[in-house]
Order: C-alpha cells, then sequence, then structure tokens
C-alpha cells in the first residue's frame, strides 16, 4: 500500500458469472473507469464466464447493454468501445467438467499471462469451480482468486468453504471481498490513525468514550427475500462488513501496512471481542424486523408481507450490538454496532465519540459543552470529519461547534476511487492488504455464532420497528443504559 | 469571559495623550467600531486629555482629520459624525497641578459615572497622573486606570511605576495593556485546548517536539531611533509580549477564565522558566542589530546610520533565545522566541510543532512525514491551523500535508474584534482576564533582566545581519543544536 505495487502488464482476469449483476454495475463500470485514467496493465483481458451459450461479439452487446442501462447518462460509447476491446466470453456451466474446455484452453493459449479468477457466484459452486481450474492446471502460483460474499452461514459452512478453495490455491492467493474495506475515508482512517501524530495518543480508552458504527439501508429486501430470509442482517452484514469496521477502528499500529501485518492486528481485535452468550445476548443485542411504514414518502409492506417470506419468519432486518474489547487499549470503552432495513436513510458511517472536558472553565458546565468527534462517513457521502469548539469570533468567550473536513476533496482534486476500482486494482497487483484473510473470517463467525444461537433458541421474536425508522426502541435502550444515544439522534 | 458582564452605562473614558497616535490612530477607530456594532455604553463619554489649548469643537476637528487620514476610505462621515457627539476634551499639563482643574469639574459634575482613565503617556507621567487624580476624589472605587507600555526599562522602575500607580489605584482597579492578548487567534487558542477534551492529552512534553514564537517587523526604528536605542527588542518586545504569548501556550488549565484565575497560571509559567544567567546567555540567546539591507525591495540603511542612534550602540533590534519551562508538563521541551525589526515581513504567529510518529508504516522513514503542527496566526493575517497529513485519494496510500484552518472566519462569518476593541470593551465592563498583572510583569523582568545584564556586560557586539533577513545565522544554529529549523525556514 505504501509502496506501488505494478500489476503484471499481461492479465487475464476471468470473472465468474460474468453476466451477473455485480458484473454489469460493479466490475465492468469499475474496469471502465481505471481504463480511463490509465489503471489498467497494458495488455489486459476480461474474460466473462457464465452458462448462456454467447460468443464474443454477443457478450459485448449485451454487456453495452447492461452496462449503459446502469451508468445511464454516464455512459460513453467511445470509452466502451476502447473498454469492449478488452472483452471476451467462455461459456461454461459451472457443474458441468467438459464445459470448461472452451475457457481452459482460452487462458492455456497465453500461459505467460497472470491470471485472477474472480468468484461473483453463488458460494456453493466456488468448491466445485476451483477443482475444474485446478485440474486443467489454471491454478499455477501466478493465480488469484477473488471470493464474493457470503462465504458460508455460520463457521462451519465458511471453513468448508475455505477447506475447497484452500485445497487448490494457497491463502496469499485468494481474496475475500469486503467492499467496505476499499472505501476512501476507511482508507483515510488509516492514514490519519497512522501517519499523525495526533490522534494514537487519543485513540484509547482515556479519551474515547464510545465508538458506534452503522450501515443503514432505506430499501427492505426487495426481490431478494427467499434470498434474505435464509440470511439475516447479522450474516448479511455484522458479520463480515461491521466486524471488519470495527477491526480498523480499534486495531494497535501494525508494523507496517502490509497484508499479513494489518491482518494480524484485525484479527487480534476480532479474537479479543469480549463474547456474548447466555443471558447477556439480552442485555447486549437488539434484533428487528421492520413492519408496514414508509419509505421515501410512500406505504411499504411489513417483512412478513414482503414476496417470498414464509409467514412467521423471524429473520431478523435489523441487529444492534454493544460489543466490548478486552484490551489494554479498549477496556470498557463501548463499541455499537448497527445495521438495519428499511431504514430512514441509506448511512454507513464510523463514529468516535471522545470524552467530554474534564472541567468547564467557561461558565457552562462541562457536559453542556458538545464533546469532540470523529465521524468517517462513507454513505450517503464520502467524508472524515472532526467535531470541534472554537471561539466564536467576537467580544464574549463563545464556543461554538464547528465540523472539520478531514479527508479534502477539495484540497486534492485527484478522482476518487470507488470501492470496487480499488479491489480490483489490488487484486491486479497482488496487494492483499484489503481482503480478509481466513482466520480473521473465521474469528468473526466464532463471535457472531453465539447471538445467532441464542436468538435462534429463544421464544421470542425479533423487536417489530416501523419501517421508515431507527429500528426498535431497544436500540436506543441499548445506548441509553449508558447515558448515550445513537449519533443522528444528538 | 465566559459570562458576559455589562458595562455600566454612564461611563467617562478618559483618555491622556489624547492628541497622540496611540488614540488618533487606534483607540478612536475601535471606539468607531464598536459604536457601530452598538457595543458601547448608552450613554458614553470620551474626553481627551493632552496640553494643547483646544476647545471641544477644536479636539474634534482635530480628531477627525487624524482618523480621516488613518482610516482613509474607510473613513465614514456619518458615523464620524455620531461618534464625535460622544468626544470632549480637557486641557492638561500632567506636571501641572492647577491644570487639572478643568478636567476635574468635568468629572465631578457627573459623579454617579464610572471612570476609566486610559494613560497613553510617557510612563515618567503615570504617577503625577495618578497623584493628581486622588487629590481630585477622581481616583473612586469605581474607576479603572489602563497602563500602556513601556512599564519601565527594568524590574526596579517597573516596580517603581507600579508602586506609584498602586498608591491611588488598586490593583483590581489596574488594566495592563498586552495586545497580543486582545487578538482573537489568542483567545481562540484559549478555547481549543481548554473547550476540546482533544487537545490537552497532546498539549505536554510527550507529544510537543518544541514551541516557536515569532514577532517580527519589517519596520526598522524610522522616526524613533532615539527612544528606541535605550529599550532594544528585548524590552520593547520579549518581556512583555513574547513573554504573555508564551504563558498562553504553556500555561495549565485554569480552574476558570476569571481573571485571576487565569493570571495565576500564567505567573507560575513565568516562574518556572528557567533562569538563563552566566555562560548559558551565550548559548542560549542571540542578540541581533541589522547593517544595511533591502526592505520592500528598496535598500535600507543599518541600524547605526538610523537617525539619532548614537555611534557604536549596541542596542538589539533582534533577539532569539531557547527558552525551558521546569514543570512536569514541560520538561525538556524548548520554547525558541524570535523578534525582530527589519525582518522580511511582518509575521507574528505561534507554532506548535508535534512529536513525529514514532514509526512509519507506510513505507517511508517516520522523519521523512511531516510532523503535525498548529500554527496560531496573528500577523499578517488571524488563523489558527492544523498540519495534519491525509491520504490523497486514489489508488496507493499516498500522504499529503493537509492545513485545516481551525479559527473559521467563513463558518461564523460575525465580524471580528480587534485586539484594542477588544479590550477597551473589557476595560469598560471591568474584565480583568486579559490584562497583566504586576506580579506577572514583575516575574517576566526578573526572567529577562540576567540576560540583558550578561550582554551589558559583554565585549561582543550584538552579531550583525542584513536588513531583509531572518537575523543572524547564530539563531538558525540556536535551533540547528537541536536538529530543529525555525517554521519558515522548513
Amino acid at each position: 500500500m505504501g509502496t506501488r505495487l505494478q500489476a503484471a502488464p499481461e492479465l487475464d482476469l476471468v470473472i465468474f458469472g460474468g453476466t451477473g449483476d455485480l458484473a454489469m454495475r460493479k466490475l465492468l463500470p469499475a474496469l471502465i473507469r481505471l481504463q480511463h485514467d490509465g489503471l489498467l496493465p497494458a495488455r489486459l483481458r476480461v474474460i466473462g464466464v457464465a452458462r448462456e451459450p454467447l460468443d464474443r461479439d454477443a457478450f459485448r452487446a449485451l454487456a453495452q447493454q447492461r452496462v449503459a442501462a446502469c451508468l445511464g447518462a454516464a455512459f460513453d460509447v467511445a470509452a466502451w468501445d476502447r473498454f469492449a476491446a478488452l472483452l471476451d466470453y467462455a461459456c461454461v456451466d459451472a457443474t458441468d467438467a467438459a464445459s470448461y474446455e472452451g475457457l481452459a484452453s482460452m487462458l492455456l493459449a497465453a500461459p505467460e499471462r497472470e491470471r485472477v479468477f474472480y468468484l461473483s457466484t453463488a458460494p456453493r459452486l466456488f468448491a466445485t469451480i476451483c477443482e475444474q481450474l485446478a485440474q486443467r492446471g489454471l491454478n499455477t502460483e501466478r493465480s488469484r482468486v477473488v471470493l464474493e460474499k457470503p462465504l458460508g452461514h455460520d463457521l462451519a459452512s465458511s471453513q468448508a468453504i475455505n477447506d475447497a478453495v484452500g485445497g487448490f490455491f494457497g491463502e496469499q492467493q485468494i481474496y475475500r471481498i469486503d467492499h467496505y474495506l476499499g472505501k476512501e475515508p476507511v482508507q483515510n482512517l488509516l492514514a490519519l490513525r497512522f501517519g499523525n501524530a495526533l490522534f494514537e495518543p487519543l485513540w484509547r480508552r482515556e479519551s474515547v468514550r464510545d465508538v458506534q458504527i452503522t450501515v443503514a439501508e432505506e430499501l427492505g429486501v426487495e426481490s431478494r427475500g427467499d434470498f434474505y430470509d435464509q440470511v439475516g442482517a447479522m450474516r448479511d452484514m455484522v458479520q463480515n462488513h461491521l466486524l471488519q469496521l470495527l477491526c480498523i477502528v480499534a486495531m494497535e499500529p501494525p508494523a507496517s501496512i502490509s497484508a499479513d501485518a494489518v491482518r494480524d492486528e484485525k484479527l487480534k481485535i476480532l479474537r479479543a471481542l469480549r463474547p456474548i452468550a447466555g443471558a447477556d445476548v439480552g442485555l447486549k443485542t437488539v434484533r428487528g424486523q421492520y413492519r408496514a411504514g414508509a419509505a421515501g414518502g410512500k406505504p411499504v409492506p411489513g417483512y412478513l408481507d414482503e414476496e417470498r417470506i414464509p409467514p412467521g419468519s423471524t429473520t431478523e432486518t435489523f441487529v444492534a450490538l454493544r460489543a466490548e474489547i478486552d484490551t489494554w487499549r479498549w477496556a470498557g470503552v463501548p463499541f455499537f454496532l448497527r445495521t438495519g432495513k428499511r431504514m430512514p436513510q441509506r448511512v454507513a458511517e464510523i463514529v468516535v465519540n471522545f470524552r467530554s472536558v474534564p472541567h468547564s472553565i467557561f461558565g457552562q458546565t462541562a457536559d453542556s459543552l458538545n464533546p469532540n468527534r470523529m465521524v468517517i462517513r462513507m454513505q450517503p457521502e464520502e467524508k472524515v470529519e472532526l467535531h470541534l469548539l472554537a471561539k466564536q469570533p467576537g467580544d464574549v468567550m463563545h464556543l461554538q461547534p464547528v465540523h472539520l473536513n478531514l479527508d479534502f476533496a477539495e484540497t486534492f482534486r485527484s478522482r476518487r476511487l470507488d470501492a470496487y476500482e480499488r479491489l480490483l486494482m489490488d487484486v491486479m497487483r497482488g496487494n492483499l492488504t484489503l481482503f480478509v484473510r481466513r482466520d480473521e473470517q473465521e474469528a468473526a463467525w466464532r463471535w457472531v455464532e453465539p447471538i445467532m444461537d441464542a436468538w435462534k433458541a429463544s421464544t421470542e421474536r425479533p423487536k417489530a420497528y416501523t419501517a421508515g425508522t431507527w429500528g426498535p426502541a431497544s436500540s436506543s435502550a441499548l445506548l441509553g443504559r449508558d447515558g448515550l444515544a445513537w449519533h443522528e439522534e444528538i
């Protein structure tokens, strides 16, 4: 990350699920922008792989149509034509060994090229795909495999996937995507924490009162009801994204920004999370499920009335947690995590609330002075802000809150990369720092499983909350017991 | 300072030296602006006092002419007319007792009014003036006296002045002006330090590498050669302004913003300054005197060739010091002070340099990362900036320096008060916080005297520096011995 790794100029990027939503809506648009900025390897091939019987031209035409629909007015035909020249297609039915022939001969015709296999398919296919690639000698040392979530639905199934992929690719070749790690404000948080001497002395129990991590969606389950009902908010968001964000906030300074140094520190945090089990589950967690309400000014149905949701489902569409990290640095500092569907707006943010001044010299009570706060926001806009008090100019000492912008889009003026652009670049140049290691992933499962088990064993239903609100009242009560409130409610 | 004190609506502001430069160029313009903003007491009288035999109208005419010349295009006749209605005049020869009659009867005609005596005269007149006021019963409990520098030329003469004034006014009635304390960025430094929990943990030896305080003038001695040659930079700038700024940076949190709580803390710093005497004077101080050079692109004479400078004068026009504060908070942190005439530009600033990160995780060496810094600038513009490193948006972790504006002229949009406006308001409403207490002043003299004595006893001349440069090479060497450099040279 510090030194610029270079991608090999000759590289094949093979996208399994090449006609799927992720490919069309995220990966191809990201590649087009990278090409525009001159950031792609010199002689890149992008090979879409899917079951549809298409040839190269038909795939290009399909992709053009889908990408244009996705990009809307931002779609540029000239840029597309330049990009489409990189595109090829192989028709593969993942479960049909014979169908890999075409792909294999395409790749083996250029054995000198590095290869990235991007598995944007159902995870049950990962093992088969890796095995088939291996059987054709495509899993060389110069190959990498990229895995998209969900990586299992519990520890055991996640281990099964990791074992299967690990049978054919070494851990150093496996890139588990968590796209929140690719977001610019998350990167900047690392830069601010470890590039400045100012923040580290404050980044600990003595100065931090609490940390709040929110990933809220305005949408409901939409057309994915059958998928979502098997998953729920804990697996879909907490086990991966929220815990990864927590690690970035809480980790000790790594010795370097190299992949394993960073991931070792994140792992230490995951392992230091105090287990929540038994009676604690009721005290420290809230699960919710939305009922009918409003979104965007229109009435929307409750979860149980969405399409393809089984009657009486107890799947949670909202989770709030009070996590604690048992380390010298963080003992006693609550980390509140919250995610949900059908919230009032799409928000993803980390809020670090600092303690109040111990004593106010300015006449007001210390508590009445707004405490300092750092807000790292990924949605709806990307920014990092520091909330301070400064003197209002004038004849009296009147303190006023001011919000400092710490991410400087305007200072720098260079284009930000979106998360997939950044992560695709890192895959192509072999930089694992922003990808999740197996042991991290499994430690996260170990922490969330007892909570999910307790929920499953409980006779209580998830707490209902009205669509378009910030979740059940218990979510506010979770912070209220510490005398705190969620950031937006202040 | 926290609670808004109100000035009495009926107040007489008596300006001795009422036809002098300070009155015409600073005090009257400040009062005009305060009137414009509705910040003056409802029934204020402003009485100019001087030797010139003027009546009220002649004084108003003279003042109009002088203030208009000073304000230039900013002079507003309507505003002047409104203000001039407050103006009166009394002809007094300070050393002639009989001449006080007119002033006394003017004041005693309205015995219910509060009185502020602003002594903008030569300090040798302070004792006489106070005595004469007392003889006429004008030093009531509801009177205040404002003293302008220079308050003596050493400890003994300063004590003599304080004793003389103190014979007729209590310490709580004496307002010693140091106009640097009235500047908005200095106020904001107090707000930032004590209104936020973020800065105090950093504001100490563990995090601060060094502090630099610079007050540089572009001008030479101009027409004031005979005065300046008796004074020199140490008395003119260091003993008062620079040491006061040092106190504001270094003081412990006071229990409140009340005058004595703040001044007690400043006093503690002055008393904790490690004495510089004997051989240390050569190591820790630099005195300089400018020789011919350039200013504003034009050749200018050296100090010894200025008008009314005695041949061979050893008066210093430049001082640099390495001060140390013997407290738990600051032990080992050098405070570098610097002031001079004929510098490249007019600059007044405090720079707090934080230590480097202990270890760089980003590949560069830790030393190559610019350390964090807070810059509190009073000249040429008023601002408070925090210098940090943030991630440059893009595909690699590239840290870039960014400067955060912490004083928010644009956020607040309310007009800033200049130092004299602020201090005049504080005098009128009886707020002593921003004025220097006798014991502070004397402690400052106690610290600078041994240095001046050593210089006087030395056979060495001040180090020569070319007009239009940042002082003698020894000034850079003073920091170089600590591996440091003055801020602008970095």
